[in-house]
C-alpha cells in the first residue's frame, strides 16, 4: 500500500503502523469514498438553490440543463468561480489579519510584535508610493497599513487595488484593466462573485469566468500584501540551512508542531518556546523544546527561522502517529479535522487558536495579538504537560531527515545575484535566460491530493525540467514535497540539473559564499508567498522590457486540491503563465468552459491551463510552453 | 398536469400550450431531473476541494466523514453558510448599487434620478444619527450615502454595521452583540464565511452556524439599506390599487415586462415608457406601452407606481408563451436562463442590462446610471420594434386578472393607523395584539419552488392563519402569489379573516378612507423589502418595551428555493422569530445542525426553524408558536 500512496519514505513506517493501530488515514477515507460522484468530478452538479440539486447528463441522454435552464457551461463556471472566491477569501483574510495587526502595532503597541525589517518597510513604502519624507518608521508603517486596508475598503471601481497595480509590470496592469478584471476592493470582488452566481444571475460562462479572474486577481492582491507585510513584521527570508521530514522530531524533546498558515501565531510561539526551554528540560525533556512545522506555517517558520519542516498536507495525520508530537498547534487553512480524532488516540494536544477555525472536540486557546505572549505561554505549557503524558512505547519516529537550503525570497535571490554582478544584479539571470543557459523558469505550487501518490508528481515533473535546464521555484506543499524528498541540497543540484543550469547555480552559489551550487529548487515560502515568484518574474519582465506573458515562465500545480490553489492557478493564467494542473480540474463536463480556460485564455491573457495527469507528459508540455515563449521573444 | 404544477389559473392555459408548442417548462425540467441526488438533498455532499467530491452515507454503511475527516455536521454547516453568504452578497450588491448611485447623484448629478422623498431622507438621517442641522438636502443625502457605504468599508470589528445597530431594537442589538454575530462590514462578513469554509478551516458546526448567522445579519443590513435608500430616491410606497396576473398583458399595447430586482433600472424604464408612448401608438399599438412587472422588480414598481404584476418566479418562462410580451428586460437575480431559449421561440426581446448578469445568446444593453435615459430609450425602442414583429396568431393571454391593493410600507401602515389614533398611531395595533383581537403577525416571504405546486402552500397556510385572526404581511414572490390569487382585495378580507381581525382591518381601512377593510394580506414589497416588516416589528417591540423575540411574530417561507431566502430565514431566526420553511432544508443529513437550527436556536435567539412540508400542519405550528409567544408575554 505504501508504494501506492506516497513517495515520502516516512510513510513506509507510518502507513502500516496506522493500519496496525486501526487508525484511519486520508488514504483509507479516500478508498472508502470510492466511487466518487462522477457528476461532481465533471463539475456539472448544481446545488445553488433548493429547486435542485440538478445535474447534467454527460452522455446526452438525460437533462442537458438545470431546472432553471442553466447549461453545463453555466453550472461549471459558477462552481469554479465560487472556488476562486473562496481561495481569494482565505488568502485575503490572512492578509487582512496581518495588516490589522500592523496597524494595531504602530497605533497602540503590541508586546509580541515589532517592525523587524525596516529596510523592507522602506522598500514597500517606495513600491506603494507611500510618502516617507521626514516620517518616523512608525508613521511610515501606519501609512503602509492604511493603504493596505484601503484595498479592502475602496468603493471606487474606476481604480484598481494598490497592491495589484503597484506590484505588477505596467504592461500587464494595462492589459488586465482593458479586460475589466482588475479588482478595486478584495472583499467586493468576492461579494461580486457570490452575487453573480446566485440563482438567476449571470448565465454566460465567459462573463462568469472573467468575473472569476477578477476574484483570482483579488487573491493575488491579498497574497502579495500578506507576504510583504509579514516580511516587515517578521523579517524577509534569507538562505538558511535546515532539515525536513519526520526525522526532525526528537524523542528527548517536547515536540511542538506548528500547522496552518499565519506567522502572527507561529512566530510568537517560536519566541516563547525559546524562553520556556528550561521548563521543558525540567519536565524531563533533556533536549528542551523542539518546534517543527507542518504545511505552510511550516514553510513560514522554516524560511524565517530555519525551524525544521516535519511534513506537508497529506501526511499531517500520520505525523501524530509518531507518538512524539506533544502538541499540534493550528490556526487557519488546510488543517484536516481528522487530526482531532487521531490526536485523541495519543497524548497529543490538538490546539485550535483562531475564533473562526475550531475543530469539535479539541482544545481551543483563543489567540489574539494583544494577548499573544500570554496565549503562547499557555500553549507551550500545555505542550510540556502533554509531554509528561507521552507513552514511550508508542514512539515511532521515522529515521528520514533531509538537509534543506531554503529562504529564497526575491530579496535573497537578488542579493545572491548581486554577488555576481553588484551593479546590475538581475543581469546574470536575464543573460542566462537570453543565452539559453537557463531555458526558462517554472514555479511549483499547490497541495497534496490523495488522488495521486503523495509528492510523486512534483518529483517527476521537476526532474525532467531540471535536466532540461529550467530554473525551479517552489512554494507551499510543493516546496514541502521537495524539501522532504531531498531536492534542496547542493548534491541534488549536481545530480539533477542540466549542465548549463548547474553552471549558473554554481556560479551564483559560489559568488554568494556557499562553496557550491544553489539547490536545484529555490524554496520561496508558503502558498501565500507565491507573490514572491511574481516579483521575480516582474523584475525579469521589467529588465527585459516585456510583459509577464512574454517570459518563458510557467507554473505547475501537480497535486492541487484546495480552492486557494484554484485561485492561484487562475491568476497565474491571468498574469500570462502557461499553468499545468496535475489533477483533472472539475470542469470537464462543460466544453465551453474547457475551451475558454485551455485555449481562448492564451489569446486573452497569454496564459492558459494545461491539464495533464501524467507527470512525464506534463513536463514535456511545460517545456514546450517555455520553448514557445522563447520563440516569441526571438531567443 | 396543470393541477399538479400550479394553483395559478393562468397556467391552465399556458402549461398545455407549452406542451403543444414543444417548449420546455421548469416543471418539464424538474421531471426530467428526477431522481434528484439524495446526497445533495440531505446536504452531505462536499465539493469544497478537489480531493472530493465526498459524500456521507446516510445509512451508516459507507463513509461517515469526508476524505479530510469532515463530518456530516461540518459538511452540511459549510454548505449552508455558503448559501447564507451568497444570499447576503446578492442583497447587499443591490444595496451598494443604490448607495453608490445616490452618492453619485448628490456629488455629480444624474439626469434620471433625484431625491424624490425628502421626508424619508430626513427620517433616515434621524434614524442613523446623521447630522442634519443647517445642511441642504443634497448634503444630508451625501452623508447618508457615505455612512451607508461605511457598512461596506469598516475594518473595525468592535462596532456593528450602522444600518443594523440603528434599525433594530436596542435589546436585540445587545443580544446579538453578546453572541458575537453582529457584522461590522457586510463584505467582510461574506469573505469571512468563504474563508472559514475553505478546506481545513472551521470544523465545528456550531461555530460555523454562528458565522453563518453573522452573514445572514449582513444580509439584513444590505436589505434594509437598499430599501430605505430606494425609498429616498424613488418614493416610499403608499397604498395603491392595481391588478395582478397575466391578464394584465394587453393585446393592443407594446408589453414591456420588467423582471429582476433593482429599481435603478426599472424606474427609469417606467419613466421612459411614458415619454415614448406615442411612438408605440405610431407603431401600431393603439393602447401604447403597457409596462408590467415580473418577480421582485414587479413588486417594486407595483408598490411605487401601481404598475400591474404579470407573474412571479416559477411562471416567468410561461409569461413569454402568451406571445404578447415584446420585451423582457432583466437586471439581477431570479432570472431563469431559460427565458433566453423561450424568448427565441417568439418575437420577444430578452434584454439583459447589468455587466455581471448576462445570458448567453440574448441581447445585452449595458445600463449605467450616467446613461440611464439613453439606455432606457434604447430598450423601450427595441421593445416597440419587437412589437412590430409580433405574430398575432400566437397571442394567448389568459383572462386572469385580480385586483390588488398594495403598497404597505411601514410608513403607509403607520399612516393608516394614525387615522384611528393620530397621537399614538401604533396603539390600535398594540392594543389589538394585547387584547387578542389580533393573535399575532405572520410575515410571508420567499420564492416559488418546482418541488411544490406553485402558490399552493402560500394560499393554504395563509387561509388557516387569517381565520385564526393572524395579521399577514407579505413580500417577494409570496406577495406575488397572494396578489395573483386574489388575496389583496377587500372582498378577500371579508371572506377569509376571522371576526376580530376583520374588525380591526375594517376599522383601520374605514378610518383611512378605504370604505371597507384593508386587504387581508399587506403587500410590503420585494424580497429586499423584508426589512419593512422588521421595522414594523421593531416599532411594536419598542412600543411594548420588549425584545423582538418576545413578540407573537412568526415568519414563513412556504415555497423557498433561493440562497437569498436561506439568508432571510436565517436572520428571521436570529431576530427571534419562529420561522417556517415549507421546503425540506438540505441539512437533514446532519443531526447536529438540525438540532441547532430547530431546537437550540430557540434558547439562543428566541427564533428557530420550523421545517414542515404540509401546509396545513405548518399553519398549526405557526399558530402554536404565536400562542407560545403570547403566553410568554402573559397576554
Amino acid at each position: 500500500m505504501t508504494q501506492k500512496v506516497s513517495l515520502d519514505k516516512s510513510m513506509d513506517l507510518l502507513v502500516p503502523l496506522a493500519k496496525k493501530e486501526g487508525i484511519e488515514t486520508p488514504w483509507d477515507r479516500y478508498e472508502k469514498m470510492q466511487p466518487q460522484c462522477g457528476f461532481g468530478e465533471l463539475g456539472v452538479c448544481c446545488r445553488i438553490c433548493w429547486k435542485g440539486p440538478c445535474r447534467i447528463d454527460p452522455f446526452g441522454k438525460g437533462p442537458d440543463r438545470g431546472i432553471c435552464g442553466a447549461t453545463a457551461d453555466v453550472i461549471v463556471a459558477r462552481n469554479l468561480i465560487r472556488m476562486q472566491a473562496a481561495g481569494a477569501a482565505a488568502h485575503s483574510e490572512h492578509g487582512r489579519h496581518v495588516a490589522l495587526a500592523m496597524e494595531h502595532l504602530v497605533k497602540h503597541g503590541l508586546d509580541a510584535y515589532s517592525i523587524k525589517d525596516e529596510a523592507k518597510l522602506m522598500a514597500v513604502a517606495n513600491t506603494l508610493d507611500v510618502d516617507t519624507k521626514g516620517l518616523s518608521t512608525q508613521e511610515i508603517a501606519l501609512n503602509v497599513a492604511l493603504i493596505t486596508l484601503n484595498d479592502y475598503m475602496s468603493q471606487d471601481n474606476s481604480t484598481g487595488c494598490t497592491w495589484l497595480t503597484k506590484t505588477l509590470p505596467a504592461k500587464r496592469v494595462e492589459k488586465l484593466k482593458s479586460l475589466g478584471v482588475v479588482p478595486h476592493n478584495i472583499d467586493a470582488a468576492i461579494t461580486n462573485i457570490m452575487a453573480r452566481t446566485h440563482v438567476g444571475c449571470d448565465s454566460d460562462h465567459v462573463n462568469l469566468l472573467l468575473g472569476g479572474i477578477r476574484g483570482a486577481l483579488a487573491d493575488y492582491t491579498g497574497m502579495v500584501l500578506a507576504t510583504e507585510l509579514s516580511d516587515i513584521m517578521f523579517g524577509t527570508p534569507q538562505p538558511v540551512v535546515t532539515k525536513a521530514n519526520l526525522g526532525v522530531l526528537k524523542e528527548n524533546a517536547v515536540n511542538i508542531a506548528l500547522h496552518g498558515h499565519n506567522p502572527l501565531l507561529s512566530e510568537v510561539i517560536c519566541d516563547m518556546a525559546l524562553k520556556l526551554n528550561d521548563e521543558a528540560i525540567a519536565a524531563g525533556a533533556p533536549e528542551g523544546i523542539n518546534v517543527v512545522g507542518v504545511c505552510c506555517t511550516g514553510n513560514e517558520v522554516m524560511l524565517r527561522r530555519g525551524i525544521p519542516l516535519a511534513t506537508n498536507y497529506l501526511s499531517q495525520d500520520l505525523a501524530i502517529l509518531t507518538g512524539a508530537i506533544d502538541s499540534m498547534v493550528v490556526d487557519v487553512q488546510c488543517i484536516m479535522p481528522s487530526i482531532g480524532s487521531v490526536g485523541a488516540c495519543f497524548h497529543t494536544e490538538i490546539i485550535t487558536t483562531m475564533p473562526d477555525n475550531k475543530i469539535t472536540g479539541t482544545r481551543h486557546v483563543e489567540f489574539d495579538e494583544e494577548h499573544a505572549l500570554e496565549k503562547a505561554t499557555e500553549i507551550v505549557r500545555l505542550s510540556i504537560d502533554a509531554f509528561k503524558r507521552r507513552d514511550p512505547n508508542r514512539i515511532n519516529i521515522p529515521k528520514v531527515k533531509e538537509t534543506a537550503i531554503v529562504g529564497f525570497s526575491k530579496e535573497a535571490i537578488v542579493s545572491a545575484l548581486a554577488a555576481v554582478n553588484a551593479e546590475d544584479p538581475l543581469k546574470p539571470l536575464t543573460d542566462a535566460i537570453v543565452s539559453g543557459a537557463i531555458k526558462g523558469v517554472a514555479l511549483f505550487v499547490g497541495c497534496n491530493n490523495v488522488r495521486v501518490k503523495q509528492d510523486h508528481a512534483y518529483m517527476t515533473v521537476i526532474k525532467e525540467l531540471l535536466a532540461n535546464n529550467v530554473l525551479v521555484l517552489a512554494t507551499g506543499c510543493g516546496a514541502g514535497a521537495f524539501a522532504k524528498n531531498g531536492m534542496m541540497t547542493q548534491e541534488a543540484a549536481k545530480e539533477f540539473c542540466g549542465e548549463s543550469l548547474l553552471g549558473i547555480l554554481t556560479a551564483i552559489g559560489e559568488a554568494a559564499g556557499l562553496e557550491g551550487p544553489l539547490p536545484p529548487v529555490l524554496h520561496m515560502g508558503s502558498c501565500v508567498d507565491n507573490s514572491r515568484a511574481v516579483q521575480v518574474a516582474s523584475a525579469l519582465a521589467n529588465a527585459l522590457d516585456v510583459d509577464l506573458s512574454d517570459l518563458p515562465v510557467v507554473a505547475s500545480a501537480p497535486e492541487m486540491m484546495s480552492e486557494k490553489a484554484v485561485a492561484i492557478g487562475s491568476w497565474a493564467v491571468a498574469l500570462g503563465f502557461p499553468t499545468h494542473v496535475g489533477i483533472m480540474p472539475q470542469i470537464t463536463g462543460a466544453p465551453g468552459v474547457v475551451k475558454v480556460l485551455t485555449e481562448d485564455a492564451k489569446d486573452i491573457f497569454g496564459g492558459y491551463f494545461i491539464p495533464e495527469t501524467d507527470p512525464v507528459a506534463a513536463a514535456g508540455k511545460l517545456f514546450d510552453a517555455i520553448m514557445e515563449k522563447r520563440k516569441g521573444l526571438g531567443i
